[in-house]
């Protein structure tokens, strides 16, 4: 098996090592694309039926709008087209014939669903309409990079139009982003609103979470679009409202993508690997009997399938009783591939009827007796998740400054690196110098900003409160 | 509401009024594409759900391979090029830029998977290799209908690669295929495998399953091919085997899509509307409260959550207590909508302590103690499944013929329609001249063909058992 650049070595070698090592995926023999082999793609089902559930549980529902849009919707939203056309893949042959008008395939779905909310929203009663899809996108990219960038990917977007001002449903998704990124990813998160430069393409104001990964650079991990009423004002979609009136109908927008899953792997994964929390792990669990001879093994092997029994309710589990290969060797593979624990069973293990766990994230073993050991795992499962989901925030808060000086900041941004809490007067200009002379942005002015006067980092000019800047994927 | 247009008057235009009144689809902006509305994309995801779980019972894993596939690829496999080729949209442009090479909308992926399986397959020990996905495709086409030929589809196709010879895996899905039509679909098929000249365009062997439509057109309902080694030798793909010999890879490809929506729609559904099976139905049962005056209606709605409680597991229902409409509207509402059950509780009910049921299919009334009303529920459920299966297959044999009089055939094929069990000698000639002369085209050559000597129904040349030749969709 080849060997897993370090992190301290080559940073970037090191996330593609992982990736390459876990097979999540491969590159694929079309520009800027990628492939997600069956190792990736189980985590992203995982990822899909959680938040699946958690857009349910708030009524939403799926749907499925198609994968062209004819290039005179993409430029009925002025701001819209500017973002995303140029950065779109075009169709312009079909059935062997030139197109009459070409096709955009899809870099978001604004203008297509809105074309269809028109004859679906009427009045009042057709409101509130709840819909999301899980659909591939497409961005023509230039530098791409395996789940973070790629020119198709995979992903959800939900596209509401909400029966009044569409500001909580969008800070609602925001929360449920927040709560799957923290509970589930066990990544934590600043969630806030981008600045008026960073915003999306058409929308009023675009909430976002942002992580740190294990660089000091920034992850956008999701966002949430209060679109006020410009889709509906550019497809002209009203509706009656109770008083008759005619009105325009308020939407949001919001989405997370496979790029969540560049995420986890640059938030918990290490030297050795990729490492999963448990709650999204595809296997959680892995048996490895060891044996000396074959009258040892099969006595092992009936052991490993004992000691099992009843667990498939509770855990999902492997029992890895491959004869071609040793123990170490398993051992290896099964690091590199991130299962949360090992479970190690030998003869003399049986003897003492006991068994080792053995825990990715940390390495420590530990000998429990076979007595009670579905409830030793499921606990450790629970505490592997928490401890991650420390051991990351902490990292993140070790490499966070607060800095009020510039040169401080120049100096602090390129090394070590992390998020910087700094003032800025509001301006575009700072802010385009801030990302000309430094390369960060600024990433998110936070919900939890507290009210302090102070002067911008670049101006010198009056601010009211620390916004975030780092350098970000 | 408007009316649903009788079967008898316009087969075809029903057809197009069930999916609207059920809101199951809605026709796109965009030239031969569909919207999946939610009402229909909840039955898609009732199937995928359980077609999925199939898959990995059998050892399948999903990934996902990239929509575009480069133009070099789609003409190394000569069958297949010239299969697929003149229906594929391309893509020429991207990033503002003209493209060095087209890119082609994937209409299915066996190019652009078999370039990687030549990365992924060294060794007999990279053996089996069982993948599916679930994705979109494009096909160009000129004559659509909705979920039953449209321009982009959602389907899985599974693409492996077995130990061995691909035979066995390929009959293997193709009998997963038809214990979901039947068993979930409700839906009665014939498996079989098709002709020369109908199989798919690389393929080997092409299996089929088709069905009967109630306009007695067959449709093909899924399809599992044998791919041979033709796709490993055009992408070079082989294996060392475990004497050290190198060998080409042996293929099977298989896929079902949303045409399946269709072809529950046009198996059950009537002149009221959706009719669907119970496995399939997102929504099960609903339990409308009657009530005149607000004191009835409070006390009412009080009964109908009552009446639920515990409900949850066993069944999926809602409570339909909308205070702007009337009972009548909401009980046409959800036959339209297919709604297998319809529980009815009016105050003389709760007197009673009694409820009443509703059948969808049969429109019987049915009138159950409130006691053990669950048990009653989901037995009445299983009696649907049953009898929408039962009710299909005398359809089918009751519009299934043998013939050997080509006259007769071309009466009885304009009027009534239906499968003929016809002798044909084997020859491309006389399969060419059934569908230039009567659009019959032979569907497949079933697996329980018994083996009977006749004459060809065209040319009169020895046959050795009979096929089943029907118009098609």
């Amino acid at each position: 098996m080849a060997r897993i650049t370090k992190r301290s070595e080559d940073y970037s070698r090191w996330y593609t090592d992982v990736i390459m090592q876990a097979q999540l995926a491969d590159y694929a023999p079309v520009k800027g694309c990628m492939v997600i082999r069956p190792n990736g793609y189980a985590i992203w089902e995982k990822i899909q039926r959680v938040l699946d559930g958690m857009f349910k549980a708030t009524g939403h529902e799926n749907a499925y709008f198609p994968l062209f849009i004819p290039e005179s919707f993409m430029k009925k939203e002025a701001e819209h087209v500017e973002g995303f056309a140029p950065e779109c893949a075009v169709v312009t042959h079909g059935g062997g014939k030139k197109l009459e008008e070409p096709l955009y395939v899809r870099p978001t779905s604004e203008t297509i669903i809105w074309a269809m909310y028109k004859d679906w929203i009427q009045s009042y009663r057709d409101l509130p309409l709840l819909i999301n899809q899980w659909a591939n996108v497409v961005r023509w990219e230039m530098r791409t990079r395996l789940f973070l960038r790629t020119t198709e990917f995979l992903w959800q977007e939900g596209h509401t139009a909400p029966e009044a001002e569409a500001e909580e449903e969008a800070r609602k998704i925001l929360e449920i982003y927040r709560t799957f990124a923290e509970e589930y990813m066990a990544m934590p998160v600043i969630p806030g609103y981008k600045t008026e430069k960073e915003k999306f393409a058409g929308a009023v104001r675009t909430y976002t979470i942002e992580a740190m990964m294990q660089d000091r650079r920034a992850l956008q991990a999701g966002t949430s679009h209060n679109l006020g009423q410009n889709f509906a004002k550019a497809f002209d979609v009203t509706y009656q409202d109770e008083n008759g009136e005619q009105q325009y109908v308020w939407a949001t927008s919001w989405g997370v993508s496979t790029r969540l899953i560049g995420a986890l792997i640059m938030t918990h994964s290490d030297d050795q690997g990729l490492v999963l929390p448990p709650k999204l792990a595809p296997l959680q669990v892995v048996v490895v009997p060891i044996w000396r001879g074959d009258e040892e093994m099969e006595r092992l092997k009936q052991a490993a399938r004992e000691l099992t029994k009843g667990w498939d309710e509770a855990v999902t589990f492997k029992i890895d009783d491959r004869e071609n290969y040793r123990p170490g060797w398993k051992f290896n593979e099964w690091e590199t591939r991130g299962v949360p624990i090992r479970v190690e069973l030998g003869p003399r293990d049986l003897e003492n009827n006991q068994a080792v766990l053995v825990r990715r994230d940390t390495g420590e073993k530990i000998t429990v007796s076979q007595e009670g050991i579905l409830e030793e795992i499921k606990k450790l499962l629970d505490d592997i998740q928490r401890s991650l989901f420390e051991r990351a925030r902490k990292y993140r808060d070790d490499h966070t400054f607060v800095v009020d000086d510039y040169e401080e900041f120049k100096k602090k941004i390129e090394e070590p690196g992390g998020f910087f809490k700094i003032h800025w007067c509001g301006s575009r200009e700072c802010e385009d110098r801030l990302q000309e002379e430094t390369k960060a942005t600024i990433r998110c002015i936070p919900f939890d900003q507290e009210p302090e006067e102070g002067k911008c980092l670049l101006c010198g000019k009056p601010s009211h409160g620390r916004v975030v800047a780092a350098k970000a994927y």
